[in-house]
């Protein structure tokens, strides 16, 4: 029979970045590409010993069939985390868990868009959420990226001209792909105009508590007197993505609708992982590991920072990230991006070019992106020596 | 500011099944209403030494992110044992790991249904389901069910009335929530049926493995040289729901884009889940443990019968179900149903009205639904006690 795929799903392919990422592993190019934790941050042995523990002391409870809105020791801990972190009350808001933060932002546009309806992100973004909004056919306007968060005016302009915005897609620390951390003065104005034109924010956090240097900026969601703030929360950067454990934390009118549509797609989050989520949060085991994490990723990050200098020197220009997982490098004119991250990737190192996050990927780019979490240290320092061979050969 | 959801999620409301199982628990009514598993069924032990050993020996892949479409070894041991089992070629399928059955599902109303296109479904059938569909906005035209299997004329009808049937849903063994089996007769004629009007079949299959009396039946699969079949399986009700593991069987065709589409929902199913799955399978270990599980519930059918005849006999009637975990009991036409469950709940039993899974949940029914794999035997005993004292009571 004639295949046929529904409209949302036409233009849905996989992402430029995993099809690079099938170029690399042992043996093959050095993956500077992927967004992965380092394998030696995960807190394997503890989630080893959690997890027998759990499935000895309550097995039925770990394997039968839990609320859609998740576990409620889990919900609760967190809820508690999150009042003590963003001062922000339990009273008018909820908290629904969600299978990785990648689940709830897909339900967030499930829940908000009718097909056409607007969704404002910065330019450039996470490509999963685009993704994930675009099988929605949800209308992206990207807002370009500054050093300090998307532009303002160009903000307010799309919030005027755009009908039926349903929220604004933001990741205010150490955003994905840039490292880029918004101000604490966009924070407060892309709230303002939130509120100004009556639109949803979506806050994408993933990376918050990986900061390495300088001091952490309030949260969107610690201004949310006016209850317009969705919070995305993950534990795949800081215990592990394998797990898919995340949640949303979300103004209470809109928790029930969002349960309900997480039920219709997966039931709910599996009771052993959030069980273990559950158990590994508690006497600040989560903030004690956070604690090493960081610890060893500013060592990485320093590194890079060092491998650039020496082989890349003033040839491309960055923003000193203060945490997360990337840092992204500017190219001069007159190297053409797309063909250095070829060469770069003939050479044996893979990184991904920037115009892949674009909202329109066709758009020019003199970007590329580096992930520092997952190389092992000796692989950042032959990564980027390999980066700086490529970069002359091409200026030579 | 002003509450708005997309029209596709607008009428979608908790189950009322849930609202019926806040009702039950310990110290309130017995629990016939839920679908869950025996707690006494869960392969605990098992399970927390696989995991222990898997944190242990590969706890890098348990913990790290994961391809979309499953975990390799997983999927390659399911393909094989669907081969051995339905006589199908790897070579028209591939095999894609969803967060249980309803993930599948639900990516199947995603990536087939644009809005106001058709789904074909037995009428009752699994509301579970029904939401999945309603999320996407199909037009969900529900066939009357018959002992063995929807009507086929009906069927047919439908299929040459409706624009842009997408597919025809069926639960053939032992079905949520009659327990009838479709006859081997009309699963042939329903594949004959999708041939001739160039539509898929969505063949969804939680119960198949759960056969106490009687011979398996092909399924639909097996017949499948058309590459038209979409196979919905799921270990939820032979090793944990819990984990949330299941799995679509389908043509090679539509497997990238349902990949693609999973990607954009939650990234991939749970890795440590998906390792703890492919340990438990090997060497029988699946097999022997529903042999296990079989013999538990065969036990538990027959006790339901035997309570059934003393305590109703002839005051219900119900087609004695071979396998799953459903029996649906009829009640004679002057007693209201509706009234009978009510009251049945006041004396401390918990069923659920026939009529909750029909597409258009107004329809009458004068069918309700025990559940008698969750129950302990003694509940069972004491449950179908107050369902004959219930009837006695409206009847007299």
């Amino acid at each position: 029979m004639n295949m046929h795929f529904a409209d949302r799903v036409q233009k849905l392919e996989p992402a430029a970045v995993y099809e690079i990422l099938k170029k690399t592993g042992p043996g093959k190019a050095i993956a500077f590409a992927a967004g992965n934790p380092s394998p030696a941050a995960f807190p394997a042995e503890e989630v080893a010993e959690l997890s027998h523990k759990i499935l000895k002391e309550h097995p039925v409870l770990a394997l039968q069939y839990g609320p859609s809105e998740g576990y409620a020791p889990l919900r609760e801990q967190i809820i508690a985390y999150q009042a003590e972190r963003f001062g922000i009350s339990g009273k008018d808001n909820d908290l629904i868990i969600t299978s990785g933060a990648t689940q709830g932002i897909e339900l967030c546009a499930k829940i908000f868009c009718n097909d056409g309806d607007t969704i404002i992100t910065e330019n450039p973004t996470f490509i999963g959420s685009l993704n994930s909004f675009a099988s929605y056919r949800a209308n992206v306007v990207g807002i370009d990226m500054e050093f300090d968060g998307m532009n303002m005016d160009k903000l307010e302009e799309a919030l005027k001209r755009e009908k039926n915005v349903r929220f604004i897609y933001v990741i205010p620390n150490f955003q994905n792909p840039s490292g880029w951390t918004m101000s604490l003065e966009k924070r407060k104005r892309v709230y303002e105009l939130a509120v100004k034109y009556n639109t949803l924010i979506l806050e994408d956090d993933p990376y918050g508590r990986l900061r390495y240097f300088g001091e952490n900026i309030p949260s969107i969601k610690s201004f949310d007197t006016e209850n317009i703030v969705l919070y995305a929360g993950s534990f795949s950067k800081t215990i592990s993505p394998g797990l898919r454990v995340g949640f949303m934390h979300l103004p209470k009118q809109y928790a029930t609708k969002m349960a309900v549509a997480k039920q219709a797609s997966d039931v709910h989050t599996p009771m052993l992982n959030q069980m273990i989520v559950n158990e590994f949060m508690k006497d600040n085991g989560l903030a004690n590991h956070i604690e090493k994490v960081c610890s060893m990723y500013r060592g990485k990050l320093q590194l890079t920072f060092d491998m650039l200098e020496k082989h890349l020197g003033d040839n491309v220009s960055y923003v000193k990230p203060e945490g997360g997982l990337y840092v992204f490098c500017r190219l001069p004119e007159h190297i053409d991006m797309i063909d250095y991250c070829a060469q770069a990737l003939d050479g044996g190192v893979a990184i991904v070019w920037g115009n892949a996050f674009f909202v329109d990927p066709t758009q020019k780019s003199q970007y590329f992106r580096i992930n520092f979490s997952s190389p092992s240290d000796e692989q950042l320092e032959r990564g980027i020596e390999i980066l700086g061979q490529t970069f002359n050969k091409m200026n030579g």
